[in-house]
């Protein structure tokens, strides 16, 4: 097993990696002083696979969890189905003393996150992600967040789980589409911090997109090194954190145009980074061969980077990522790359070269639409 | 004008309290260096009478205030007008260096203050409180949320404002019901840390209701600053901030129980502290004399100091009392009075004997059912 530590003085934690962990969650959650109660958040497809070993093990530590099991998919991850988890906890009579457990991806990571956060002014947080992009991303680092019908993840908080238990073979019941869409994260991570992090992917991609046990863990590992050590510089995104956000201007953008569902996040934002790559191109000069390296990886992943829009969906786009978070008197900034491994943030990009890279992305309908 | 100052390190921030104090609001929040944008949060009551004049002030000022106006009651401190804002300040494009106006009561502050900690995972807050209960407590503290139907303020978020302006002509438009129970904190403060503000009160009361502006800004900020003692000793509830919480077990319960509408807060709380200090005289030897004089000032102050329950209602209020958030491991925990000026928190209380003092505070039901 390996353990990554999240540096953050006082609420400071443990990311746990490893094969099988899902059966220690118990023992896990003892060490860390939380009260008797607990509500296992899940979601409709990963409740039935997992829902029963994780309770089972708390059980076996003393625990008394109850289980909320919320709808598969983005379109979850909104206001009404965080109603829906307080008024289970008010049921369950959840005090301050509870704690939740969010056993599932990024969408259950995200709103059980925030309903911990929120629920009697925060609840303690043990994240136990089932999918490789709520392994390297998502669970780690205290952002929690529902979308609304404007935007992705407009609403949230900060706030650090107490543990992150990472159960690699929980990897196996992951769909390819799901396994290849946290590739585009793992990919992230290389690109902005680790040029040879970037080149074992280049080697290793066939062996851990068959999802090797070993090589597997190691990267997960050395992803959530990385994730932990910007987060601890910065935990609320006041300057450096900015960099997880490369290619997701554009990424958050597409999701929110095509209504959350048609694209899985890493597939919007392998498309986004692709669109960031081209735009550090341009701007900061990185080689076109590296743009292609780029590029080509997210291909070899089975990841999109490019997409088809029509006029009106463009104008959307445009205007999705006017909205974004990013966007600070609205101009729209952008973390850019100088080299694969190193990246600037807090760019601002005016909007005519916005538009000219986007012409690069865009592939011709085709036909009959 | 009186300036207190609330210790909380890099969140510390003033509480600015005054006559007329709205028409310099812009230039208070200037010196914030807050962005240019911001939504001022108000309700149908307060608009009218306010929203104009502290607009300008911020316009004057060089800022671009918008406006949002929720139903004007408690019944409005809900998930569905929070969301109802969000979707404001999306159309607004609030970003992250965008701050929010709270100008209004307590209801107002919390969920303006809720949807300050959340939007964008976090906004700049100004509170601007416009009734007595607000000045001196809601709008300090940092203490954000909404109410469920199973509870009050089981939803929300330590969130502490940049700055606190109370203008004390702002209540001379408020109606006199309002302003009684805004003497409910006030006589809370006296009894749970400062005997000298409590005789002074028994002493001044009657040119207080009728809204004596100096004897007004005195107790005002000396509540403020008791508020802002306990809160810089213990942010976020860990320990002696409960005092604060004297009278709001039974409180809240008589507010859930009635629907978040018969009983003003501040009415609900009064019945809860001559509750609490009936308990007190059973389980600590508060002075029956002691517990006459608090009956009596609630009294004076035209607020209740009993209720008439149902057999039906009384069961409810018991399970309102058991799912309050000070609840832990199903115990029902009391701050309790060793004498005026002096509590202690934390105390747990058996069933039976919160249902024999319960009993005293019982009236009859006058006829009819």
């Amino acid at each position: 097993m390996r353990v990554v530590r999240v540096p953050l003085g006082e609420r400071a934690y443990s990311i746990r990696i490893g094969e099988g962990l899902l059966s220690g969650l118990g023992q896990d959650c003892e060490r860390l002083g939380l009260g008797r109660h607990c509500t296992i958040i899940s979601d409709s497809n990963v409740a039935p696979l997992y829902a029963r070993r994780a309770a089972q093990s708390l059980e076996r530590a003393g625990f008394e969890p109850r289980e909320i099991t919320i709808p598969a998919g983005e379109t979850a991850k909104c206001l009404a189905r965080v109603s829906d988890c307080y008024h289970e906890l008010a049921r369950h009579r959840a005090g301050r003393d509870s704690f939740i457990v969010a056993l599932g991806g990024g969408v259950v990571g995200d709103l059980a996150g925030f309903v911990a956060a929120t629920y009697l002014r925060g609840l303690a947080l043990v994240q136990v992600p089932t999918t490789l992009l709520a392994q390297v991303d998502s669970s780690v680092g205290g952002k929690v967040g529902v979308n609304l019908k404007a935007g992705k993840n407009l609403v949230g908080a900060f706030h650090q789980p107490r543990l992150v238990v990472c159960d690699l073979a929980t990897l196996e019941t992951l769909p390819p589409r799901e396994l290849r869409a946290g590739f585009a994260e793992v990919i992230k991570y290389g690109i902005i911090a680790d040029a040879r992090l970037f080149r074992r992917l280049e080697r290793d991609l066939d062996p851990l997109l068959r999802r090797d046990g070993g090589a597997l863990a190691a990267v997960v590992a050395r992803c959530c090194a990385i994730k932990a050590a910007v987060v601890g510089h910065d935990e609320t995104e006041q300057g450096r954190r900015a960099v997880l956000n490369f290619g997701h201007t554009v990424g958050h953008a597409l999701e929110a145009v095509f209504g959350y569902g048609k694209y899985l996040h890493g597939e919007a934002i392998a498309v986004g980074q692709v669109f960031a790559a081209r735009l550090s191109a341009r701007l900061l000069g990185l080689p076109e061969g590296d743009v292609d390296r780029i590029r080509s990886l997210f291909e070899r992943a089975g990841l999109p980077t490019s997409v088809c829009l029509s006029p009106h969906q463009r104008e959307n786009v445009s205007r999705a990522m006017r909205l974004d978070k990013k966007t600070s008197a609205g101009e729209i900034r952008f973390v850019l790359a100088e080299r694969i491994g190193q990246v600037v943030w807090g760019r601002a990009v005016a909007a005519s070269v916005i538009r000219e890279v986007f012409d690069l992305l865009l592939r011709k309908p085709s036909g009959g639409g």
